[in-house]
């Protein structure tokens, strides 16, 4: 009797977001298994495999690459080895998921995306958020009609606290590093390119982010080809936790998404009616969809089917990115492709 | 001994508004009373007195002007007759409350103003909202610390329908005839000017819109002088009705108004939960604010104290107007004062 | 040409509630006007006529139902004078609207029917709640057969603090003081009669209100006719403010109401996410409630037209109030009409 | 290296909830295992061991109580099973996890738990609800004195539909099969014992139900040691799904949780304000307290801790679900102990 196909993968990154990608593999996703993971810090990939059910953990990542035995990569190590991971990878005849970006710099993300291509191997971009059941309900309510033609949408994204000064000056700026996943939000929302960009920005939250050369506070307003208007809103520090919700108008109704709490109690006391804080942080909040999202992956692989997230979707909003940060620099309106 | 002082208003437009302000004096304002009625259609300046109590309906608002009995003025005439009024009033020695906008010309809103000071009158301008209590509660908690210093606000304003084809082709625009009001609403919460502004707009909702030269959908970014950024979003059709709200996060909180329903039921049927739709239109939704403001008005002229919305605050939401409209037609960021 | 009809009012009463219908007939009615308000306390009376533009204030209620200009009578005065005033009223042929109860014993209740019916007056007992728009949405949603069969009710229907301890002493109790408005609720919105009652309470809040021999703290549960069973909740306090909600469970659906709010202001701050307490107490929460269920009256008998609450209305409750005394004393359930 | 311990478990009854049991712990449970699942439905038994990683599937679930790799069995078998097994388990010195209820019959409850005290076994009762978040965090509320002391509760919980009428006929009924639940909830959040009961019920989902002699709707009022009051709502159908709520009112203020949803979004078109039904049923909507009650039930016996929910737990909701019972059928109040 055949057993049901299995996919075996190597993780390159044991960090933060590796390592919710093994626990998922190991506990979540029945058709996938971890058979190595490889970290520069050797221990981090030793304590990630002991916790994970990871049969080898190594230093050097070509050992995953050079392995027969894997099907696919996670690629989850530091964003500036995204690319050339990308490149070796898809060499290698490995299909690939990878963490956002795909890189700061345009011209790379092509090399990576044309080594990808030339390969023939599939690409799945780490934008979990489309994955989760808020944002996945108001993506059907859109393609399904339910609210007609998209006019207006707001989409707000803040943090609970801006991350280390010294992770600001390595993030490629708040475009690139926070927004970068509202502006694929946006196009997968509206399911139509952006066509011009206005960035209203500050350094509001924290000086030393702006001594960094970043900005904290921003509000960017696009525009479709379909003819919708966007603004999207982040922050680096909403002091009430995170804050990830979205609104859209169209021609026969809108959509309204709400923050997720970790409880329904509402607590009525003689000063206030209370409610806790929302899910504190991207790990709580969007623990689901990056199950979901390497489920799909794992999937997609399996059943020879197209990834949901391409590597055309990576490269999408890092142009916007760039002419968000452009907008700022130069203080006017930028159009795409000008 | 002696009654308390009641205020002898005279009205100048028996429209829709103008009646709106004739029943509360005659029914919520126990300090006021209408005593002349003007209106140049004589008829409906009949029946407004008829219906709310008013001694006199005439048809030529001099006589209303030129009585010594009356204190103060109601302006509730076409828009491009209002600076006119303010400047007639004004040399008749009339305290004035004029409804918004001013006029579209910045020009003759500078003059109407400069007849107010010389004359030495009163003059509050019929920006309702401020009186409203969602937004009132949010200026408070604005204005005592609640949020700390503002950083991102959202403004959002859309009509339930949009006005007949006709009315757009003279009422200045989106921008002077609906955004106006949340151009006051921008500086009134946030305490501060705007410095720049940037208008993203279309016509999605009626090509009659556009086809009379005016955008029916817009999203308009104000940075203001202490750095805090905001969004306006305004569309003349949401399908579900009138909505109004506003969001303002700030360095130590944020505070987020609803809209208002005309009753709190939840129905929970085998296919949705569902509640019936917010109030209607202005009318509905902002009933108690017109109230409000009047009675702020005659306490204000009554007590010899500062109106609470002056002309200068009628002024500043026509530049931005001005500035909106020109960003969208040079498709550019326009800086206040350039 | 004849005018609309004007009804002419004489008050009994000039205490709270009193006052709220004067205040009611002289700025939101606009068919009826207060002719004479009668008060044991003349000064009060007197007060109540000078703010309410009352032609005259006396201090004996005869002179208002002796007085051949006045349709109607409002009987606002101290309960245990009600059934002895709607007596005199009737043998008057005046309309009367009386506030509840009654009276606190049925025989005299039935009393005061009996001269109703003798006389061919009308008579409406003051359950204002009816009017209000929350419970006028729920009982639409019943009566159009939006949820089906109703099969279980909650009413939860607490005050923020409860009265001083020596009107607890003369109130008649809690089950006819405060729950009598639930009692005529459930009716209200069932349709049906109640034919079981079983009253579990305590003195919970306040051991004077038990050394005055009452209770503070109930569940009623009601068993009807059409097989529905609901309960009731009292408390004569909720530090959070007065509380004041119904939901109904239906073979089809379920409709469920909330509080109503003087704003709809969220404040998100590092602890909490926190909104401003309901209305305060009922002067707030009902103000609009009770202009409406005047206007009926004033409309009822203008119109020659049935009144929405009748003397059977205001009998019932009473009859379930004296039941759940009853089960309270004997610890048992009781029939209604054992 | 010494590994963490890690608890090898026995299943017995792989049906509905015994593969929720399993499933967790094959995923969601590192430091468990099922070596053995045995069920009268060999077959049964062979499916969940193939899909959770099981090692032994058999049909008898003596050769789980006589393996000596046994540390602990989860009983998952059919209620009139329960009791026998637990006998039987406390005698193989296994340490015992049982769905509820223990049995029907207090006699049987009594034999099986002396059993367990006898073999000084661990006993936890799969009161999962007490897991959730939103109760658990009600009752943190309580427990730390953020409402002061209890006085009102209700409890709601509906089914979104009937069981088969063969079910409902060896359900115990409702009391014993469904509200078992609510009255061990009730325990939980108030920390107090019931004193008396009344409950009022009826036919009303289902003519089926009545004819197996069951009711479908009731309303039960529980008075507890410590004064406070509380009525539990069940219905075996709510058209809009499952509705599980609670809210206590305490001297100092109140609680109140909602129901869980699979997404937070809010679909505003012409006729309504809708969002989508909360999580249909129980599988979902207590998924990850199933999880947590087991984690708890692992750790407590790996760390020789108390069980979270014991026998005397276990036993107390069938004592009220009997006094419920009885006062249906004889029409009053029962006093428990009586």
């Amino acid at each position: 009797m055949p057993t049901n196909p299995t996919l075996n993968l190597g993780l390159i990154g044991a960090g933060r977001i590796g390592r919710v990608h093994a626990e998922n593999i190991a506990l979540r996703i029945p058709n996938a298994r971890t058979l190595i993971v490889a970290d520069v810090d050797e221990a981090a990939a030793q304590r990630c495999a002991d916790e994970f059910r990871v049969n080898f953990a190594v230093k050097d990542y070509r050992m995953v690459l050079d392995s027969p035995a894997i099907d696919a990569v996670l690629i989850c190590s530091a964003t500036h080895t995204h690319a050339h991971l990308i490149q070796e990878a898809a060499r290698a005849g490995k299909h690939i998921f990878c963490e956002k970006p795909i890189d700061h710099n345009l011209t790379v993300v092509d090399a990576a995306l044309a080594a990808v291509d030339a390969a023939g191997v599939k690409l799945q971009i780490g934008f979990n958020r489309r994955f989760d059941a808020n944002y996945a309900r108001v993506r059907r309510a859109i393609a399904e009609g339910e609210i007609g033609a998209p006019q207006l949408m707001h989409i707000i994204s803040r943090d609970p606290a801006p991350p280390p000064a010294e992770y600001i000056a390595v993030s490629g700026g708040l475009f690139l590093d926070m927004m970068i996943h509202d502006f694929d939000m946006a196009r997968f929302l509206l399911g139509s390119e952006v066509t011009r960009v206005y960035a209203a920005a500050a350094n509001l939250v924290d000086p030393a982010i702006g001594e960094a050369g970043d900005v904290d506070t921003a509000l960017v307003t696009l525009t479709f080809a379909n003819g919708a208007l966007a603004v999207i809103d982040n922050s680096r520090r909403a002091v009430y936790g995170y804050d990830q919700r979205v609104e859209v108008l169209g021609s026969a109704g809108a959509v309204r998404t709400e923050n997720n709490y970790p409880n329904t109690m509402l607590l009525l006391g003689p000063e206030r009616i209370a409610r806790d804080l929302p899910l504190h942080f991207f790990m709580e909040r969007y623990q689901e969809s990056y199950r979901a999202e390497l489920q799909a992956f794992v999937d997609a692989v399996l059943n020879h089917a197209p990834v949901p997230v391409t590597g055309a979707d990576g490269r999408a909003p890092i142009v916007l990115a760039e002419a968000a940060a452009r907008s700022v620099r130069e203080g006017r309106v930028v159009e795409i492709g000008e």
